[in-house]
């Protein structure tokens, strides 16, 4: 007991980056030395989570070995923290029996998500080894789509009927808990299944024993449907501030629960995804950084193929008005500078149309409203920016024809820049296509070619050729 | 009661979006009319999170009106979920009573959030006419610097002392449950106020009636101090799937709880900045399809100014090459093309980088080791798009050395792109500026600069000029 204390006492004045660093180290040298009980030992106090990265950071020899370690309630939870690559490897390198007591023991849903990551031939293999019940749970849950709530669901939900008593109901969740992932809210239903209303934990303890539950339910439950998209899931938790979120078949069947923190895992999950395709990469739920470069590679090339396509065009479109340029051999210089501010306006505002429509911050405003927002902001912006880089221009260069062609396809170029940020994601989501990934070839290829055809015809104009 | 339960199953059969546009259409009509009963009545079974909603929907007119139908408890329930801007009008129309209602039974949380949007009079105002508790805990909170988990945290928590019994425990939850934001994690703490442990809902309601705290509770306690950063608390929530943390002084006194809904809210809102620094906007918290426009100019325009700059760097070293460049005018038509996809495979490179700093995905890999890893992606790169560029331009212009000068151009350009990338993220988290909106202006400028200044000396060495 003093000793666990001392443990406890040293542990609390570490960060708990530091802690996961020692335990790291500490155990690969127990374990380098042969020590296994000492390993064993040091792992006791640590959190789940904490040993599974202590574990990743261990050479890869060494993962089976620590993961043996564990005593088979700490293997299940640990192992569901794991990376997929290194759940994968353990799955290899463990014996059959092993691995297949892990997953049997797995909720349905961490489960489901494994054998998305696995190649189908040991998915199978270890679909035969789980138990009959287990295997029916991953079945309907590999049944539903990817990125649907049928999908992320949990089965471990705690159902009561509204006639239930309150002590009546504490006395259920007491012989139901260890099932159930999510104890704090618990779903009524009727005798069809069909799901009546929902009340919490917290409005049961603080009730009076006798008090019965239809009573003191809630009956405007907010749920979704088997098929309802997960990023609707996560906004719907965020917006009601949810612990978790009951899923229902098309005939109002209660058949699982979406927890608060699996949707955490998602929301990070999409905003990658996001964030990559607004960047330009490809992305496929792989950790970036673990995978091999010719994929990396792979996953990049397409995207830059398409724009050496669109600046080709653009190069094309230059090298036809070689004559206007050899005459006025200045105007060359300001190519960059126009295309360039097109460019990163257009992004500018495909960005954050994106970003609302993810969020759904767009919400009171209509397709058209956004779009006229940002012409007009982008007609500030060109105002601005055209004042200055003519005034830039005239002094660089000297001549004023120039200078006056250069601020006033500004002022055009930012103003379609915008238009098209703007407009171009609505198209792409109407069209059923990803709006994030879509979007910025598109726009830099309407700005790009559009934008020096202006800036040539504008100069032909003010330079009178 | 039935009628409850035909509106209910009305409502059953639409979904949330469709329910809140019913409501807001419906009260926008019965407030017209002036039928104040039936607009009152028609929002009594809808769930705060809608009703904020509705209110928004409404003409602004209309927004003191429409909330003066909630019942107290309601409107503050509602006001929490109104957006800031909405809430400011409000303190403006409502009377100075209903407004001290109001905010006086806000969480400590929520109204420190608040008071940091509200123009510093009204602040004062609004301080001066709080309860003296109320008063000192929200001027704690605000006490604690922006972004950090003080700041964020909420006082209300349930402590138990170690030698507690489980009966005694919930006795004392059910007594204290009203003035609590989360009672499903309970905090245990000695005489000093030091935290010893953590006990859940879950396990007191499943252990035996007469068993002592101190016998069932978790020791290794995973907590944060009052100055963690916001984001750091994000990922412990998220990497443990914890429903709430608790934040220690330096003393390790407990001081306040961080839960899982306020942590799902950070999360967006700090993807929404990482999102609008990678494309070149400033944010500031506020919702960017309110602000008026001239604010949106202002927010874009420092960063265009910045790469206008850069843009006319270039510009001005293309135009010092004017000699070559009329000598073989065709050299000009692949500049958009290099510099072009210079900056996309920069911003590949920079995208992932931080992204991966955000999440801690990059953790086990080490800041030469990721600098190494985009290099070699990088030449990859460069040779798989060099080699086509080089037909492609051989194809177009019919140039042999021109080909291969695009072609070498691009694989130099490559890899120098994905080093800058991957280096500058992280030279400028270790500076303490922010990654995010650093990054691209000096990517473009080192690519654009650098890739131009490669491209012409490879050409006069290959072109013998």
């Amino acid at each position: 007991m003093t000793e666990t204390n001392n443990l406890n006492s040293t542990i609390q004045n570490l960060s708990r980056r530091e802690l996961r660093d020692l335990v790291r180290t500490q155990l690969q040298m127990l374990l380098e030395a042969g020590d296994l009980q000492g390993a064993k030992s040091i792992l006791v106090p640590v959190q789940p989570a904490d040993i599974a990265e202590a574990i990743e950071g261990l050479p890869e020899a060494m993962h089976a070995l620590a993961f043996r370690l564990l005593s088979k309630d700490e293997a299940i939870e640990v192992y569901e923290y794991l990376d997929y690559s290194v759940q994968e490897r353990l799955i290899e390198e463990l014996k059959s029996q092993e691995v297949c007591d892990i997953v049997d023991q797995m909720s349905p849903d961490d489960r489901a998500r494994l054998f998305d990551e696995l190649p189908a031939k040991v998915v199978n293999r270890l679909l035969e080894q789980l138990s009959p019940a287990e295997r029916q749970a991953t079945a309907q849950l590999l049944g539903y789509e990817a990125d649907t709530a049928g999908r992320i669901m949990t089965l471990e939900l705690i159902s009561l009927k509204e006639n239930l008593t309150v002590s009546q109901a504490l006395e259920r969740i007491r012989n139901l808990a260890n099932a159930s992932e999510m104890i704090y809210y618990l779903y009524v239903m009727d005798a069809a299944r069909r799901l009546t209303g929902i009340v919490s934990l917290r409005e049961l303890v603080t009730s009076q024993p006798e008090q019965i539950i239809g009573e003191i339910m809630t009956r405007d439950v907010v749920f979704v449907y088997t098929d309802t998209d997960q990023e609707e899931v996560t906004r719907l938790i965020q917006r009601y501030d949810f612990l978790a979120l009951p899923v229902v078949d098309r005939e109002q069947l209660l058949v699982g629960i979406v927890t608060v923190d699996d949707v955490i895992d998602i929301l990070q999950q999409e905003t990658t995804e996001d964030i990559y395709a607004l960047g330009g990469v490809q992305s496929g739920g792989d950790n970036y950084f673990q995978m091999n470069l010719l994929e990396i590679a792979r996953k990049r090339v397409v995207w830059l193929l398409v724009l050496l396509i669109t600046n080709t065009v653009t190069g094309t479109i230059i090298k036809s008005q070689e004559d206007l340029l050899a005459k006025v051999v200045t105007l060359t210089a300001f190519i960059p500078l126009l295309t360039g501010t097109g460019g990163n306006v257009g992004a500018q505002s495909s960005t954050v149309v994106i970003r609302g429509m993810n969020t759904d911050e767009i919400r009171s405003l209509g397709v058209l409203q956004v779009i006229g927002r940002e012409a007009i902001a982008g007609a500030l912006l060109g105002g601005m920016l055209g004042t200055i880089a003519t005034v830039w221009a005239y002094f660089l260069q000297g001549r004023l024809e120039v200078a006056i062609a250069v601020g006033t396809s500004l002022v055009a170029i930012s103003i379609l820049a915008s238009i098209s940020g703007s407009a171009l994601p609505f198209l792409f989501r109407y069209l059923r296509l990803d709006p994030a990934l879509m979007s910025a070839p598109f726009i830099t290829t309407a700005v790009d070619v559009v934008g020096v055809l202006i800036y040539f015809n504008l100069a032909r104009v003010i330079l009178k050729l």
